[in-house]
C-alpha cells in the first residue's frame, strides 16, 4: 500500500541534502533545524542488521533523514496518531516500507512492543519545556505535546532510552542548552555517559540555543569532548555554509 | 617594604591590557591564557567593601588582574612558598599591598584563616589533572602541584569555594571541558549552581580546549547558559581580535 495522500493543511518539503522528502503541516507539526542537525549529529552504524529507534518521532524526520547514513532497520516511535500517519505516508512517499517502520504507541509502553538491551542506537528530539504551557501560548494540542513535558518527561525518554540500548549502544539527544546539566546527571542516573556535546548559536555574539549530545550506554564518565560550535547565521540572517551544506547538499 | 628583586630565572611580563606587571618563571610558574581569562570572565562587585578570595593563586595573576575591574579587598590563597613569594612581589611591585593579600596556606587550612560565609566572589584556576604526574611528563615538583591534583583535590576547591561564599555569592572556575560534568555535579552537591558557562576553543574546526564556569552559591539550578564561543587563534596561528583585546587592551 501506498497512501501518501495529502490533507488539506499539508505539505511536502524536501530535505535536499539527501532528497528525502516529509509531509508536514504547520497547524499539527513541522520538522526544524533542530531535527536536521540530529539527523546529522548522529553516527549510527552503516550496517542493515544494526537496528535503531527514533523517540518522540513527530513527523519521522529525524529516522527518515537517517536512512541517507545508514541502511539499518529504523523505528520511530510516536504518540500522536495524526503525527504518526504523517510520518507513515511520508516512510511510503520515499519507498522506505522496508527500512523505516511507525509505531504509534506511548513511549512508556515500549517494553510492551520491543525488547530491551537490544538496539544500537536511540535518537530522541524530545518536548523541550519541562512547565506546562500557557493556555494562550499553545492552543494547539498538537503543538503542545510536541513541545511540553505534557505525556512524556525527560526523565522518562532517558529511561527508555537506556532500556532499548545493548551495552555500548549509542544514544543522540537534541536539547535546550539550558537543560544541559539535568540532561547530563539524569543520564547518569540511567547509565548513559555523555561523550560528545556540540552547542549550536544562532549568530555570532548571541547565546547557545540549541545542543547536541551523544552519550553510551555504560560508557566509561569523564573524558567528554565539546565538538567544533555551530553557528546558524550570518549577520544578514543567511545561512552560514556549515547549515546550507547541511541543508541543501555539497555545491559539487 | 617593596622588595621586588627578581631571582636569576625570573622575568617580569606585562599585561597590557590592564598594566599589570607579573613575575613570572618558566621553571616554577608563568600564567597562561586561562588566567587572562579567568579575570577576564570574572564580574566581580565593584565596590571596596566587597570582598574576594583566589583560590591555587600560583604567582598572583587572576587576583592582580582582578584589580583592574574591582576596588574590592583580594585575597590570593598559594599553598607553594615560591609562588606566594612571587605573588607578593608581584603585589608589592603594582603596589597594590593595600588591596592585595597573599597567604601562603594549604586551602583546606582556608577556614583556620577566613570566615565562612563571608566572601563576595571565590575566583579558581585549579590544577586540571586528576591523575597523578609521570614522572618523566613532570619532573619539576612545582609544575606538577600546579597542574595536577597532588595536594589538593577538585571537590576539595569546590567545597572549600562554598564554605567561603555569602549566600548568591559568585564563583568563577576555570578548568578542561572533558571535566565539565564532574564540576557542575561537585559544584550541586556543595550548594553552587552553574549559571553561565563559557566554552574555549584553540581555532576554528577544533574541540574545546578550556571552559570558564559561572556558579552561584544556593541559586537556583537550572536555566544556564551558554555564552557566545571564545576562539583563540585564526588559521595563521595570530591572535584574533577578542584575545587580542584581552591581552593588549582596546586599540583606541
Amino acid at each position: 500500500m501506498t497512501d501518501f495522500t495529502l490533507t488539506a493543511d499539508e505539505r511536502i518539503d524536501q530535505l535536499y541534502a539527501n532528497d528525502i522528502k516529509i509531509i508536514q503541516s504547520p497547524s499539527v507539526f513541522s520538522f526544524s533545524l533542530d531535527a536536521v542537525l540530529l539527523a546529522h549529529f548522529a553516527a549510527p552504524p552503516l550496517k542493515s542488521h544494526a537496528k535503531i529507534v527514533d523517540l518522540c518521532a513527530g513527523n519521522g524526520a529525524v529516522g527518515l533523514f537517517l536512512t541517507a547514513k545508514t541502511k539499518a532497520q529504523i523505528i520511530e516511535i510516536e504518540l500522536q496518531e495524526r503525527l504518526a500517519q504523517m510520518a507513515q505516508r511520508s516512510v511510503y512517499l520515499n519507498q522506505l516500507e522496508d527500512q523505516v517502520a511507525v509505531l504509534n504507541i506511548d513511549l512508556n509502553d515500549t517494553f510492551k512492543y520491543l525488547n530491551k538491551d537490544t538496539y544500537d542506537v536511540v535518537t530522541c528530539n524530545p518536548p523541550y519545556f519541562s512547565d506546562l504551557p500557557k493556555s494562550k501560548k499553545n492552543p494547539n494540542q498538537y503543538l503542545a505535546i510536541a513541545r511540553h513535558e505534557i505525556t512524556v518527561t525527560l526523565e522518562e525518554t532517558l529511561q527508555v532510552t537506556s532500556g532499548l540500548l545493548k551495552t555500548r549502544g549509542k544514544t543522540y539527544f537534541v536539547h535546550r542548552p539550558e537543560r544541559l546539566f539535568e540532561i547530563t546527571e539524569l543520564m547518569k542516573k540511567h547509565r548513559l555517559a555523555p561523550k560528545k556535546i556540540q552547542l549550536v548559536y544562532p549568530k555570532a555574539g548571541r547565546e547557545a540555543n540549541m545542543v547536541l549530545i551523544e552519550a553510551i550506554k555504560d560508557g566509561r564518565t569523564g573524558g567528554v569532548r565539546f565538538l567544533p560550535p555551530i553557528t546558524v547565521y550570518d549577520e544578514n540572517d543567511e545561512y552560514l555554509p556549515f547549515i546550507k551544506e547541511v541543508l541543501y547538499g555539497k555545491k559539487d
